[in-house]
């Protein structure tokens, strides 16, 4: 953990805070800080600072923060991701937090099956402490905002026009397509919604509808990848492209 | 598996293999193929190919292959990682031969814990299977070359430059350094070599260590990640910006 996240109900006027839960014990015992001492905190889609270490007494934590003016901007990029088993799910939540994605969009697919929707890792209270310790790890604050989609028919047609409004659509493919760069800078994109299938990729009519709903495919160089390595090197390699800017 | 692997004793002059082990049930139940069928198959650091399903029983497959005439290249990216927590070694070795590695250069630092070496994920008979798995998935034949060097030193000032000859050095950190693509642009290497630290980081000692022996240092962009996120991600980027050939 590189930064305590805190929640803004949490802190007062005055920037204090008193932490007697696992943040209180990783202080503690992690960090092994002691009265006098300053860490780095972050609220909770708020600003990051850092906090004055006030006292320490039977495991209750009580910091004084003082945050930046700026908060950090919401990340560039969104995923579309066809929902994978519920480990690889597991696995992946504190991953796609740490790398930085605005929205987490979860679908179904005809290669998706029913009962990975049933798993508890698709339950806030089981996946924000996932993506909590993403962010605590890479020092954000922007917590990802994650929905669920049964039918991707829906999805594509009627619902994700409101949720993504700007940026480039990506269709991640294992093969066939341009590079994530060149389709990148040709756009001049700012922000990017990158797609990811299923481990047996999407069927005909699934791919003509990304298609017909402004995704460009793509392909990160034809080796087939199992779903959490290939989010985590698309998410990379969009995050790499579009931080260089625009000049072509 | 996207491809079935076989090792170069298994094949005959005329290209027949037969199967009774675990590729045999991956060939009859999950790729459920009958005789007349063809499947994907490679040869361990060898060409790719077909082969025509000759006859399947009692769970021993018969198959007649046909090889391609060009070896695939080995993937012009080393890996240099100081090894991590068992749990994470082993989740990151299936990954890294997916990705493409030529080797995979497994190092002690200051922040790895000496019992680290002693897990049983370093021992070939364990990592072979899942290097084996990898490359199954991405359809590769290059096996990874692992090697081990508990002495960081030693490893840079002698051993270093008979394992890697060519391409570019490249240091990942959270923060400072230029972007992978300045770096990799700049040089025009068609190879890399990329190291990557512990949780913690490396220390000022190694990272003076890493310069005098001709490493750059680079960042994904200030997000802390943790190690196999880290691999992947640099894995990806790395091989993205190698793929896109050298001009400026």
């Amino acid at each position: 953990v590189n930064l305590i996240l805190l929640d803004p109900g949490e802190v007062d006027f005055s920037g204090n805070v008193i932490l007697s839960d696992s943040r209180a014990a990783h202080v503690t015992t992690v960090l092994a800080v002691a009265p006098g001492d300053k860490i780095r905190v972050g609220l909770l889609d708020g600003p990051l600072g850092t906090a004055l270490v006030q006292s320490i007494l039977d495991g209750v934590v009580s910091l004084r923060c003082r945050f930046e003016a700026a908060v950090p901007p919401p990340p560039p990029v969104d995923l579309l991701l066809a929902l994978p088993r519920p480990k690889v799910m597991r696995r992946l939540w504190p991953q796609i937090a740490a790398l930085g994605v605005r929205r987490v969009i979860l679908t179904n697919a005809s290669l998706v099956e029913r009962h990975y929707f049933d798993t508890h890792w698709l339950e806030p209270q089981t996946y924000l402490p996932l993506l909590r310790e993403g962010l605590q790890q890479a020092k954000d604050t922007r917590l990802p905002q994650v929905s669920i989609h049964k039918r991707l028919k829906v999805l594509l047609e009627d619902e994700l026009d409101t949720m993504v409004e700007d940026g480039m659509r990506l269709l991640a493919e294992p093969s066939g397509g341009a590079s994530i760069h060149t389709v990148l800078k040709a756009s001049r994109a700012q922000r990017a919604l990158i797609a990811v299938g299923p481990e047996g990729g999407w069927n005909a009519f699934e791919r003509d509808l990304f298609t017909a709903h402004g995704f460009e495919t793509i392909n990160l160089g034809g080796r087939t990848l199992r779903s959490d390595t290939a989010c985590v090197a698309l998410l990379a390699v969009v995050h790499e492209t579009l931080s260089r800017g625009t000049p072509l």
